[in-house]
């Protein structure tokens, strides 16, 4: 398999594989995404920003705070949590209108299944909040898999925006951050990882471009969950346990 | 500016820049792309082909008939006139039912202006129908632009998958087609200018990568008609006239 014996450099976590992975939610293991898009868009466009799908489509992933900040940035909108509340009433409501449908990304399930069935610890993150992250858990079937919420990262104690997702998901699952894997549709997950030393995997089933997470620092990119089950050897996930 | 005295191989064109523009409508000059993927995406589902959102997004712009085949022959579904009548009355009902708003991209109407000010011919493409391409002319301020539609390509007499739209808008505009600019969101989009033998423009605000735009051909690529309002300079459009 891709056990090597290298142990030069950065690279000696590949003697044995990431220890664990960590999974973004939206776009990654549901699809998502486009939806959300559309949503988000209605509500900028509510508090007067309006915005071209396309720069959302590329924002989304962002911590809470910064994707806001950023997108309305341009618009020249003042956010205030006013602002806020209402921004995230539009876009929930435009979801339910839409009929809120939440689809497992192919192979999500049984990615998730396998890292179990291996003994390879797991745990997702979204930068959205609980309460939209909890439907998507129950269609996955893993209602009770270890979720990091961007809701924590807002509400960590101090330097809120130098934790991140990674970081505090690595922490939950008792493994250092340059000890796992972390599987994303954007660059925002990518670049993460490479803040945290973790080896990036891209997946295409969100929508970005193949040579954009490529560029972000990913060590592989792959189409969606289920191409990734039939090469988790090349990313040395199980090899380690 | 931008014209050049080089006359060797197939450059000749850059010479005096192209004569006339060829713009593709939805994601290019209108901001629809992520509603239509949605809406795409519930067509499909009720068909029996559950497809994920970013491959149909990144088959939007085909011509009308590769665009269904494609999709769904992974899904195993056969697709007959009654079939194909069912994903449009889903996928209608599904923009419409999401407001279908019609936004202008960046800079679309003051594009178009500038070209019809120089003297520079220009025509609109869709490979959808005339129906759903009428509310987007009239947004953009150009209710009788020259447009060709994909249900024209599909009513061809004869070879009409050899024809494609921009060879069909270069004919009406009377111009060779290699004389043409092709602006464009998708590779399709590119990939048609390169078989015309045009100068390929790429514009980012349908959601495809810099790269993927790059890789399918384009001479240049640029975020939106905004951006390539301010650059028409660098493909020589206007440098004919």
């Amino acid at each position: 398999m891709s056990t090597t014996t290298t142990t030069a450099g950065g690279r000696e976590r590949w003697a044995v594989g990431p220890e664990a992975v960590v999974l973004d939610l939206d776009g990654t293991l549901v699809d998502t995404v486009y939806q959300h898009v559309v949503a988000w868009q209605e509500a900028f466009g509510a508090i007067g920003a309006a915005l071209p799908a396309w720069r959302i489509h590329r924002r989304i992933g962002m911590s809470g705070s910064a994707f806001v900040e950023e997108l309305t940035r341009d618009a020249g909108v003042d956010v205030d949590e006013t602002v806020l509340r209402r921004l995230s009433e539009v876009h929930d409501a435009a979801v339910h209108r839409s009929g809120g449908q939440v689809v497992a990304q192919r192979g999500a399930r049984e990615l998730l299944a396998e890292l179990t069935r291996l003994g390879v610890p797991w745990a997702i993150t979204t930068s959205g909040t609980l309460r939209l992250a909890g439907p998507a858990l129950a269609v996955l079937g893993v209602p009770d898999a270890l979720l990091v919420c961007g809701d924590e990262v807002r509400r960590a104690p101090r330097a809120p925006r130098a934790l991140d997702l990674v970081v505090i998901a690595a922490a939950r699952l008792r493994v250092r951050p340059s000890s796992c894997a972390v599987v994303g549709d954007s660059v925002w997950d990518l670049l993460a990882a490479g803040r945290a030393g973790a080896v990036g995997v891209g997946v295409l089933c969100g929508g970005y471009g193949r040579e954009e997470l490529d560029r972000a620092g990913a060590a592989r990119v792959v189409d969606d969950p289920a191409a990734l089950l039939e090469r988790l050897g090349e990313v040395g996930i199980g090899a380690a346990t």
